[in-house]
C-alpha cells in the first residue's frame, strides 16, 4: 500500500550503501528488527543515510532529556501531524522504554488538553502576553 | 487583535462566576499574573470553568509524569498546530519549571526531526509494521 | 506585511478584469467595503475571478444550510488550518450576519472538544467502528 | 489496530469506575451501542469521565446552538485534523439528526472553500484589515 | 469505507449532469478509468462540476508551471494535510508525468527538511527579517 | 518576539561553533545576509550544524530538480503548515530564482486546488483506487 517498495533483506544485501546503514541500525538497537520506515527510505540511499544519522543523533545518543521523554514528545507531534505510521512505531518504542499504562493516560490527557487550548487560543486569536515575550 | 474582549481586573470583579475562577487560578499558581488566555475565556464563563478545572486537574496536580515533561509535550503539540500564543506561554512556563537551554535544544531536535520522519512516512504511505500492533 | 501587492482603488480601476469583480463584490454585499483577500487575490486576476464565483456560489447563493451555519463551519476549518486571516474575516462575517456571545461560546466549546477528541482518537488510533461504514 | 485494548462489555463490568460511565452513555443517548473510542478511553478512567462529562455538557445539553449545527462543525474540525476515526463517527451522528444529503452536499463545499481560502491566504500572507479588529 | 456512496458507471448513466462530467474526465484524460474521488463527489453534481472544472483549469490546461510541478506541489500539500487518497493518487499521476526514482527521493528530501524547519521556526517563533518583506 | 535570543554577528564571532557555520552559510550563498533563522539556531549549535549541513545538501547543491521547484514545494509545505516565517523567507527565494508572477498565480491556484481536494477527500473518507497502489 506504499507508494515506494519496501526492501526485503535479500534486496538489502546487495546494496552496500543500504547495507551498511541497516547493520548500524540492528547494531545500535541490539536487534535484528528492521521496521518498514528504513525498508521504504532504501529506496534513497541518500535520504536514508542522512535520516538515520539524524534519529541516532537526536532519539539515541544520551543527553539531558531523557529517552522516554523525547519519545513522549515524538508521539506529540506524530499525533498533531495524523501520522498513523509514527504514533504506532513511537508508542511501540515508548512502552519498550517503560511507559507505564498510568503515565500514557497522563500523556493522553495532556495532549487532549494541549489541542483543545490550541484551538481556543487560535480561535479567539488571543495576543501574546508581554510577560511571555523574550528580552 | 483579538476576536473577543480581554477581561480587566476590575470587570473580573463585577461577575462572580469569573472571580471565582480567577481567584483560584491566583491562588493555584501563587502569583497575582493572570495571562489572556484566561482573560480572553471570561468571556464564556463555563467554557472558563471547564477548561481551568481541566488544565488544573491534567497540568497541575501531581501524577507520574514530572511537570517539566508536561510542558513539554504541551509545546510539541502547540508547535504542531502552530498555536503561537500557546508555544509563547507555554515555553515561558517550561523555563520557570527548569527547562535549561540543553533541554531547550534538544526538545527541538526532537520535534525537528518528529515533523521530518511525519512527513516522509505520510508521503510513502508506509505501512504499519504487525510488530507494532496490540494484540 | 503580505508576499504580494494589496491593490488599491485606483489600482483596480485601471484593469478591466480585476474591476469587473470588485464591482461584483460590492454590488452583491451591498457595501464599499472589499477586504484585504481580495486585494491580494487582485495580483492574479483569473484566481481571482474563479475564487470569488465560487465563494458567491457556496456561501452567498441560498441553499438549505442557513448563513450562519456555513460561517461557523468555515471558522472551525480555519481555525483548524490556524489561518489568522480568515478566523478574524469569518469571526466578523458570522457576527453581522447574527452570532450572539451565547452561540460563540457554544462554538467554542465544540471546536475545543473536537479537537481534543481528534488528538485522543488519533493518538490512540481507534479502529472506526462497523457501525459507522456505509453499505 | 490500536494502540490499546479496546474494552469489551464483559471487561467494563468488573471495573466500577467505568461502568458508570458506560451506564451513563447508554441512558443518555437511549441506546445500547457504545462505539470504540470510548472501549479505548476505558484504560484511563479519570480520562474517561472528563471526557465524557465534557462531551455531555458540549454536545448533547440543548443550548442555543442546534445540535445538527454542532455536529458539522464538529466534522469540520475532524476533517481539518484528519482524524478519520472522529470523520466516520460524527458524520454518522450528523445523519441521524437529519443531515440530508442536499445539506450535506453544501457542508462539504463550504469546507473545500474554506481550506482552499485558508491556503490563498497564508500563503500570500494577507495582513488582516482594520475593520475586523475589536475594540 | 467511505462517508458516501461510489458511483458505478451505471449510476452514472442515469444521471445526466453526472455523466456529462464523467464523460469530460474520460475525454480529458483519455482514459477509460475514472478514480473514487469523482465516484464519490457525484452524490453532489454542483460540487463535481464546480471542482472538475477547476481541477482541470489549473492542473490540466497549459500554463507557465510544467505539469510535474504542479503534481509535485500538490503531493507536498496533501502530505502536509495527511491526506492519503490525495497523497496516492498524485503520486501516481506525478510517476505517469515522469517523476523518475531520482527526482522522487529529492522531492522526499524537501518536503521533510520543509517540514522540520518549518516546526523548528513555529517554535522558536521567530520573526520574519525586514529583507524579505514586499515594498 | 521570539523565544530565544536572536544573535547578533559580534555575539556569532566569540563562538567558533558557530562562526564557522555562518561563515559557510556567507560563502555559500555569496551574501553577507544571514536571516534569523540562523540567528534563533545559533544558541544551539549542534542543531545549527545538523540543520545547515542538511539545507545545504537537500536545497543548494545541483540535483535533478531545479532550485525554483525546490522552493515551490517548500512553500507549499510550509504554508499547510502555516509557518509564517518559512512562507516570507522562501517566497522571497523563489523570487531571486527566476519566480514569475504569472507562476505564482498558477503556484497558489494548485495549493488552493490541493487544500480543497484534501479536505473533500479526507472528509467523505473515499478509499484508495486499486490502480494507485504498489505492486
Amino acid at each position: 500500500m506504499a507508494t515506494v517498495k519496501l526492501w526485503t533483506d535479500v534486496e538489502v544485501e546487495a546494496v552496500p550503501a543500504v547495507k551498511t546503514v541497516f547493520d548500524d541500525i540492528r547494531a545500535t538497537r541490539k536487534s535484528d528488527f528492521v521496521n518498514n520506515f528504513w525498508r521504504a527510505l532504501a529506496n534513497q540511499p541518500s535520504l536514508l543515510e542522512r535520516t538515520w544519522s539524524s534519529v541516532k543523533q537526536v532519539m539515541i545518543e544520551p543527553g539531558t532529556l531523557d529517552p522516554l521523554t523525547k519519545e513522549l514528545v515524538y508521539i506529540a507531534v506524530s499525533t498533531a501531524n495524523s501520522c498513523s505510521y509514527c504514533v504506532h512505531s513511537h508508542t511501540a518504542a515508548a512502552r519498550t522504554k517503560g511507559l507505564s499504562d498510568e503515565q500514557y493516560a497522563e500523556f493522553l490527557a495532556v495532549i487532549g488538553m494541549a489541542a483543545e487550548t490550541n484551538t481556543l487560543a487560535n480561535s479567539m486569536q488571543i495576543p501574546v502576553d508581554q510577560e511571555f515575550l523574550i528580552g
